[in-house]
């Protein structure tokens, strides 16, 4: 019988600093050329970016909810370099790059097996929510930002 | 040290002749109401009838590619009764309840803890792809979907 | 040289109580099998009934902005009929049906030329944003909805 | 009463070598942040780019029917400056700035009056359909985008 464990919703997880999170591709995702469409690679990227925060500790709905701010992107430069299809099972592998009081540079690589799919800079600002403009990240957030820098890789 | 278990994409399970199947709602399934967007619901259900497909072992990129047909959504009655909100681990339950020889019925609920989210019965075809005509299912997945009806329901 | 009125964005407009709204199918909506999403749909028809409103003289948005409310979807029952494709020409028809202090009930039609490419009953409730609660619609909206109830349907 | 032209979605126009396409933001749109999602900017871009075509006199999907190959994203670089809500009217401004024998490149800008929302580099490369490979763009479509390129940019 299944636990209640695995109806939990699939989580990435760190590998030393780098955060490792599987995507499915389904009927969604792709459009009539039979690939992922190429905006749909944002949405896996984001996905991932919001799982490497929650496991990092980071309540990114409450400090939305307590009117914190939330995370709003800046910046993004992709390249699309192969096709991924339909029940294709994909890695998004994602890096802090960079590090600022209000913003966070992360290098994103959507993978199938060894194959880079696409791959991103994602720049993404803390805004306040009331008036969008760019605000301090919560202290603690920083200091876990600021670990992650100094992690070294791990090559698997 | 992780597995690489641990990499592949969620899958959901069978739990008697229910499939069950977890989701997590991100950012790109919300709207400004502060809520997951009404369409989303049919992404999230169409997710859980590929992956109870898979797990049923039928191979619906295989049949689409060698040009056996693929499935077609042609009814759904959906209700909505309660919000699903960012971060939420839901899990999305079907069940087939009715099966033609072109066609299934399956019943879906959009699960919080024990709250519905949303449900609906969903009627799905399959289609010659080039004509988009119905044409019989092939007779494997005829008896596997047999077995899922008679199967009872097994509460946890 | 184009006018400053081609900068808006395409609106649709009533035909006695019948609301026409034309969609044009794109890249984004299609998906492998090389029609359109079935969840797209409901896109489709929540961008009528939102261009609906607007025709109307109905701010949603301003409603949202000041507290007083917004539409949820309670209830959809929707029918594919035939597939639509890239750059296919689509006219969306609603027309008002049901009305409660709370709630609407609208029939949308999907339509390419004369044939019908999905169908749906569309029950909307108007809902405080706070507590997701019904409530009654703001008066002068529940005049014109009375207003669209009682026009006959012109045929074209 | 309304005339058949009235039906038909909307179109974008061409201003010297610059193309406009009108956009309204709708409840899709947007997520919980109360603005436009970050990749739905991406879609704006396409239906722009797909409708540059359109006006031009290339037609898409016969290309893609009769197997002549089809447009992949290659790379994209953009930048969000400013929000995007519910309701707005926005403008996409789109102009070819190079040109390959197997690839576009196209500025694009999401505009709501004189402001910038987002703007973006995008490159895409002709591919053939079954093997996904870069190939050469057909003659007559070479030529028309040679002629958008030598078009001056004429100011409003």
């Amino acid at each position: 019988m299944a636990s209640e464990t695995e109806l939990l919703p699939p989580s990435g997880f760190f590998r030393g600093a780098e955060h490792l999170f599987p995507v499915r591709v389904y009927y969604e995702d792709t459009d009539l050329s039979g690939i992922v469409y190429h905006a749909n690679h944002l949405r896996f990227m984001e996905r991932a970016r919001s799982d490497m925060l929650r496991v990092a500790g980071i309540d990114q709905r409450g400090a939305l909810e307590q009117g914190l701010g939330h995370y709003a992107v800046a910046d993004i430069h992709i390249r699309y370099r192969a096709p991924a299809r339909l029940d294709d099972a994909l890695v998004v592998r994602s890096r802090l790059t960079g590090l600022g009081a209000a913003r966070c540079v992360i290098h994103q690589a959507v993978m199938r097996d060894d194959d880079i799919v696409a791959d991103a800079e994602v720049t993404v600002a803390f805004v306040d929510t009331e008036t969008g403009r760019p605000r301090r990240q919560p202290a603690p957030w920083l200091a876990t930002f600021q670990h992650l820098l100094s992690e070294p890789l791990t090559h698997p």
